[in-house]
């Protein structure tokens, strides 16, 4: 039987759905280090069948394992494990329920299914016994979700926050060393390999909330989805706020960040700026990083390359064992668990700190009436600069082409407040006769820093 | 029963070994989160007594469980996971033994007893089918065991290189920010409490040494025990090596590495300039920092607190929730494995690279002669770099009094050759009539980078 525990030494059956960057190198994986793997399993992993949909396409796959009949593959007798990378939502959410009822084990890389309806699967694979493991839908092959969920089981995750999406990771760093716009970053991405053609899922930070939702989930053991998490992606990030950051000691990163605040949970992914002395600022190209602080543990940081064929692959690999193993000498592997239910704070609720450039006219007691409407909002302000104009205005400032000589830009650095309160401010700004346009507004991350880490200038 | 799998929700009998620095976190942790940590068990945990010498010095204990006869507590009925936190080989060894043999799951942060006798550890877990953690034996607070043996259990790991030793690099990091000699900075750590009163084992590298044991083992399936790994502690570094490592654009790290070289394995200890540009350079004072390389996953890097008493609680507690869970649901976490039992290279034999700094003769065809003595043995030169004579000659040079004005300089790095040649080479020079001492000798670690960046000066 499948559902059951082996312990007669057979073979543990291993089906795939999904054979291109990711599977063809699981099955590369599996073929050349067989030996080592049954070793650590205490069975041979064998391979039955591989679902695609144009077998013609895979001439590195030994004919006789491909089928597009992935529905039948799912519930064949002799598989126990069933490997998905395929990605997407529908048709796999089927595929692996149905895996799942019929008490097969699942190690899946698909952070938009686990993000959407991790439940439904967790669910599942508690009623029939099954393991659920996902290791590599979140920054590929740095081990995250095992240490988060098993290493850290005895202590209290109070923060996670990183850098969990190459292609925007690689778009800013290009930004930030080049002096390029975003748009010309994004085609060099193109041309490398690190963007897709359509790169939405990455530029928009869908790819990077999943990531987050899946991440709260864990760390706080409550059930997140993606459409709980604030999402902002990084199209609207300029060459100015990127030489704003400069100026500050700071670097702009897309960031994931997941809190526990009192009893909420709070999870947003943004474009924020974060001092160069972070470690997370030095986190380049396709790289991903990840810090997480735990009550007792103290700050911990996991770095790596967060995507890739072999990369995932051996994420993916690393979950078969474990799965595999488990159907060998009995026991499961950790279950999600979401006993502490605890409600998603609104974004606007969430206490962020920002960075506003404001384009002002140069004159007595503007200053006195910006920060009076700072204060009004009940938002403190860190720092203020103020510069005469230069070239540096955003793309989208209505006043680039003729800018009087009485103009000066304000910098401001603003302590933490709620980030509706934050909104607000920046909204009355504008507001302002004196105020003539707002060059950029940015959140800014100290990261556990101190505030005068930001203060002054390049 | 004890040793066989609790399925009827009964508490979870835990014995504690020791109450200092760590055991009293273990303790207040079990407290504070004792609701949280049943969920995550699925059953509550119940400590039911802490062994220690001298009870009156424990009030923050409850005195109902305190006893000096931990004899009797691993052997109690009501007992079924064994946490020790005491340290040392005996007599814990006799102790977690007999747990073993008595169906106990045993969670130990003991480094020096796994790295010298895990093998029978092991196999009394195996006899009985009880589990053996010992995550907080290695670098504090930072999942590492787990993730080399189930994340990357997929995978092929082929060298793990990192800083897991916080005294030494805390006096290291002293060294170089302050200039202090060695002497100073250990005078520092052991004020500030970074440095114990006998600094032996972390200075002389033996702390660091059982550490890269039990990596070694757990990362190519093979037993390597503490005197397996050569080992060098950071006494002999110089104020004048710091000195010649920033003129390298290097720092020096006092380094476990681990690797697997055809089919050996090679582990040692040893102070090492590396580039300054490598993360592991920016990881200063007290922190751990660990990179691993595999064949699919590329370069990981795990960064935290590698010491104390809360942060190694809190990898006790996480190994301590996997054993009570598998005691639960059934199954058995991770054996060692030994399975590739491969031969332990001789560090003679091991590939490295040398820094060497010579006083020479200033007279023509010095460089030619000792240029021939590292082309004698095999040793090719990557880099030379001859300066005028400054006071930056090692302490222990006979010549210090009175170095005559033609007197040089030669600062040497090499390219990688046996570690056996490049000693021989250092000694031969030694009796170059033109060669008034050898200043520094130093290992260099590329960690991967490409020579040029250690060429150059500051």
């Amino acid at each position: 039987m499948t559902g059951g525990v082996n312990g007669d030494g057979r073979p543990i059956g291993v089906a795939l759905l999904g054979a291109g960057v990711v599977g063809s190198q699981v099955v590369r994986l599996l073929t050349e280090q067989a030996d080592e793997l049954a070793h650590r399993v205490g069975a041979p992993l064998h391979l039955v069948g591989v679902a695609v949909r144009r077998p013609q396409r895979h001439p590195d796959v030994p004919a006789e394992l491909l089928t597009t009949d992935a529905a039948g593959l799912v519930t064949r007798e002799d598989v126990d494990v069933v490997v998905e990378v395929i990605g997407g939502i529908d048709p796999v959410r089927g595929l692996l329920l149905t895996a799942l009822k019929n008490g097969k084990s699942v190690v899946s890389a698909n952070k938009a299914l686990l993000a959407e309806d991790g439940a439904a699967l967790a669910a599942a694979a508690d009623e029939s016994g099954a393991d659920l493991y996902y290791e590599a839908s979140v920054a590929g092959a740095i081990p995250l979700l095992r240490p988060i969920q098993q290493s850290l089981a005895g202590d209290r995750i109070v923060r996670i926050a990183g850098i969990v999406n190459g292609t925007t990771n690689f778009i800013l760093s290009a930004m930030a060393s080049s002096g390029a716009n975003y748009t010309e970053a994004l085609e060099e991405a193109g041309r490398l390999g690190y963007a897709e053609a359509d790169p939405t899922a990455d530029v928009d930070g869908y790819d990077a909330a999943s990531k987050a939702a899946i991440l709260a989930s864990l760390a706080f053991h409550t059930r997140v989805t993606a459409d709980d998490v604030h999402r902002e992606g990084i199209r609207d990030v300029t060459a100015a706020d990127i030489a704003a950051a400069r100026a500050l000691g700071c670097t702009i990163k897309l960031l994931a960040i997941c809190e526990q605040v009192d009893d909420s949970v709070s999870a947003r992914v943004h474009p924020a700026m974060i001092p160069r002395s972070h470690p997370l600022a030095s986190v380049s190209d396709a790289y991903n990083a990840v810090f997480i602080e735990a009550a007792a543990a103290g700050q911990l940081m996991f770095y790596g390359q967060g995507a890739g064929g072999p990369q995932t692959a051996s994420a993916v690999l690393g979950d078969l064992v474990a799965a595999a193993r488990n159907r060998v000498i009995g026991g499961r592997g950790p279950r999600d668990s979401a006993y502490a239910d605890l409600p998603v704070l609104a974004m606007g609720d969430t206490r962020t700190r920002y960075h506003v450039a404001l384009d002002v006219t140069d004159r007595a007691g503007v200053l006195a009436q910006v920060a009076g409407v700072f204060a009004e909002h009940g938002v403190s302000i860190a720092t203020v600069r103020q510069e005469g104009r230069g070239g540096s205005s955003g793309e989208g400032d209505a006043d680039d082409g003729a800018p009087g000589p009485k103009d000066a830009t304000l910098v401001i650095v603003t302590h933490s407040a709620p980030d509706a309160a934050l909104a607000a401010t920046v909204e009355a700004l504008t507001g302002l006769d004196s105020v003539r346009g707002v060059a950029g507004v940015l959140r800014v991350e100290g990261l556990g820093r101190p505030v005068t880490e930001l203060g002054g200038g390049s």
